[in-house]
């Protein structure tokens, strides 16, 4: 029906390069939480913004407690007493001085601060008793944060620690992407409803609400539109309501192997198709077309773990390309446990359990769901590397 | 007002071991998504639940292909082809076989497949050049979990990779803990909202809407009541309002030192105070009190950098122990990057930036902000060690 085509990830790498990423939209500042940033953020303030004090005692001007002892005080008078979050009523001049708190706002015409233990009052008039230079015991207005300064770049997920900064500089609008929307169809005779009983040998349609949850765990909105059987009439229907709706329609395929070609000719006649298969195990029955309107359909392979590993090391990355969004995948260095053979040509991703800080290959065969359970991480073996030997230090991705 | 009772982070895990869990409710499975379990679960059927093939070929009773071989063939009536999703509509007796695909139930009668490249069809007869031993290429009912395995625990936390896990198992509702409800008040007359302008020297009320998110982040519902002023008749009221709809009120303090007297005070109006401080460092002026009920208010240090630790390494052992869940903090050993010193007697928490795979401290003096930005994790260290050296392996926070 259509010129084989199977990729390998790094052409897939190359083909998502060219999709231009999704719009942006302007949103109130809290409401960006969870979102992406869609441009950098330089700081548009000094951060305290105002000169404060770092101890308790009295705002003076430095030059005026020059030689000042415990024999020899300085005299100064007391204009007022600074209180916390509020401006100084009073500027100083020569030999004037005001009590400030900790975090106090430095008065106009003082340049530093005496400590309280190095004074005494002696009616409204404080004895000084020790020389400060220039900037003591005070807190420039850009110690935390300089304006200009870079703070968040474009692709940034902004989280709940991310929030206080963004708070602080005054912040009161950001551009995000526009949440992804993502239509997941699932399709298969022999696929039952969750809310069904088990009817062996039908099987439980875990595939779509898996699709439905991992894309909003990765900041989509997402419709799961249920089981749609192998009919043509109404699979291609569905699948044109969900384009309607949608950014990207996943199909998650039943395992049969006329489902595959079923879901093939529907990319074909609603858009073109990019691919029919990714050369890599397990995974490779994964589709992939592209429909007007920089809108794509992804046909999923119907093994539940191979759906798993397709979703989050390989279309992660096709939403992280349109979210413009670095990956988030963590990756840790591992003894691995044995040796393990694999054939040249195709890339592998291995599903790994960790024990005692070393990385065991989970012999899977069919098995799909028990590996879920056990699995603590992928390793990526590429295409040219025939296995590892028991010691090789791996890294897997978690 | 209060005996003093500033209390170390081993009797804060000591005191909170004695408060009761969250109480439970039971949600559909699809709701379950990003709950926490109140129940360990066991598998009620084996996966897949019946024999299957794992080749394309003819299901036979093995002891019919006894000596059979390319010379010697077995003859076989075919009785029908099996589909995938279906059960067989025939059973098998003696020399009959039915046609199976991968995937496809065996058939009763039937405890092997005979791959089809070691069959020929001659009319409706087929002939079997190979014998095959019991079970050959049958993938067994339990391959992939068998009943009363024990599939999830108690305080597990529910993401996309387990869903499909409890959807096969057939799951319909399962047993959560209710999501614990959390009022924020923030409180200080140097606090402006984020919706104002920056109007030097007060400042923009960053710690209210962190603890809002954060709480959300740890599978909490929260609702940010707003900045309320040094009052103590409108605190108390609101107080009161939100621990009547919540299980617990946090109070982001302001940074000034009346503040925290002044929140105390309400705690002891409202309730019983537990402690009123924590030896550690950054985070001291931490309050926490107890009301009927089981609910409890907690007073959080005003500096953002001290509420953001305070929050993440103490407060959310709380929230984990009422949620029954283990905590979510992972570790990553690292080499230190330079000498630090510390004094006894206080734990320290210290922001760490991460640079060739080594942590180096982040200086911070009263910056919050910029440390927050920076910060890769955060660095515990026990009361009584006096500091890190140059190369020292250290177990970061993250």
């Amino acid at each position: 029906m259509s010129m084989l085509k199977v990729i390998s990830t790094y052409e897939f790498e190359k083909l998502i390069e060219n999709i231009h990423e999704i719009e942006c939209e302007f949103v109130d500042i809290l409401d960006s939480y969870g979102r992406i940033l869609d441009e950098d953020i330089y700081s548009p303030v000094n951060i305290p913004g105002f000169k404060r004090s770092a101890v308790d005692g009295y705002a003076v001007m430095s030059r005026d407690t020059y030689l000042c002892s415990e024999t020899m005080p300085g005299v100064f008078n007391l204009k007022e007493e600074i209180e916390i979050g509020k401006k100084p009523n009073e500027d100083l001049s020569g030999l004037e001085c005001s009590y400030i708190p900790t975090g106090g706002m430095l008065p106009n015409g003082a340049d530093s601060v005496v400590m309280i233990e190095d004074t005494e009052v002696i009616g409204n008039e404080i004895f000084v008793n020790k020389s400060v230079s220039k900037n003591e015991n005070v807190v420039s207005e850009d110690e935390d944060i300089s304006k200009d300064d870079k703070i968040f770049s474009k692709g940034d997920l902004m989280l709940s620690t991310h929030m206080p900064v963004l708070i602080s500089l005054g912040v009161k609008v950001v551009k995000v992407k526009r949440q992804i929307k993502i239509g997941v169809i699932s399709t298969g005779d022999e696929l039952i409803d969750i809310k069904s009983d088990i009817e062996v040998p039908k099987i439980k349609d875990s595939n779509g609400p898996f699709l439905a949850f991992a894309a909003r765990e990765d900041r989509c909105i997402s419709k799961h539109y249920g089981i749609v059987k192998d009919d043509e009439e109404i699979l291609t229907s569905t699948v044109k309501k969900a384009l309607a709706e949608n950014d990207m329609v996943f199909l998650s395929g039943g395992s049969s192997a006329g489902n595959k070609d079923f879901t093939e000719k529907i990319i074909s006649e609603l858009g073109e198709l990019m691919f029919h298969g990714l050369s890599i195990k397990p995974g490779k029955p994964t589709l992939m077309g592209r429909c007007s309107g920089n809108k794509y359909i992804i046909g999923f392979p119907g093994h539940p773990l191979a759906c798993m590993i397709v979703y989050k090391f390989i279309i992660s990355k096709l939403i992280n390309h349109l979210y413009g969004k670095k990956e988030n995948i963590t990756y840790q260095v591992l003894e691995f446990g044995e040796n393990y053979h694999k054939s040249k040509g195709r890339e592998e991703y291995l599903a790994i359990r960790i024990e005692d800080n070393k990385a065991y290959p989970i012999h899977a065969k069919s098995s799909a769901m028990s590996v879920m359970i056990k699995c603590d991480g992928i390793l990526k073996i590429d295409r040219d590397i025939e296995g590892y030997q028991k010691g090789d230090k791996v890294n897997v991705m978690r």
